[in-house]
């Protein structure tokens, strides 16, 4: 566990913030030589695209990086609790270790709404929950506090 | 629910088959004028990509035909119970009902592994699952007979 990627992750949510997107950044890193091999940040609505979580795009990066569907030997590092569709992906690109910041009570699905890790799938990433939570926490809340905030001076 | 649509998904299906992949097809109808916004096979291995499941492929280009995120009024017939990747797909899209061939003890997470859309997420679609099943199971047997046939012969 490396808080340089966790660090890399949170400018990446920063730069979703800035479009105005639910600020979450994920990066992969390949532990054998710390070379980060794929980065995400959401962009469901810029996209317009359902599946347009930071993880999977980072997933989709990864893939093409190292031309493979299995992701061995790497980590992603996640500002928020992964939702079910991006655990699923985590399960099917086979990465090891799974290291987040905020827990996601609403859609988080490592330990919040389920522990999908924990049920019988073919194959169990190990996880780290919590950490960086504070700053991590910090992007989601000032993100929604500001669109409060324009909303009202709009309104 | 139209058997048309499954059928067709077993056709995707069966493309799958001919590149070697595991033969799973989805397609994504909307509902209030039965056209066909989304179609997709599997294509993990040609692809290398741990993100390319059929579902995921025709949610892809559901969501670039409709121009949004949400794909609301549609539903999606798929010859094998979804991953929970797919899954997660499923609930982030909002697709309205999901319908489903085989069953898949391994993987499928809408009734098999878990039954992930009886959790407490924000969104819940409709399920008819085993449609066609006896079809939408022979694609699979007849698939891994296949392989085992042809490693018998080759080895």
């Amino acid at each position: 566990m490396d808080c340089n990627f966790m660090l890399r992750a949170i400018e990446l949510a920063n730069k979703a913030a800035e479009l105005g997107e639910v600020p979450v950044g994920a990066v992969i890193v390949r532990k054998s030589d710390g070379i980060v091999v794929g980065e995400g940040f959401n962009m469901r609505e810029a996209s317009k695209n359902a599946l347009a979580h930071a993880e999977i795009i980072a997933i989709n990066n990864a893939c093409k990086k190292l031309g493979g569907w299995r992701l061995p030997q790497c980590a992603i590092y996640i500002t928020l609790e992964p939702c079910p569709m991006c655990c699923g992906a985590i399960i099917n690109s086979r990465i090891d270790d799974v290291i987040f910041g905020a827990y996601d009570s609403k859609s988080g699905s490592v330990k919040s709404v389920q522990q999908m890790f924990e049920l019988p799938y073919n194959y169990k990433p190990s996880v780290t929950g919590g950490i960086m939570q504070q700053e991590c926490s910090a992007l989601l809340s000032n993100f929604f506090q500001n669109l409060r905030n324009s909303r009202r001076t709009t309104s």
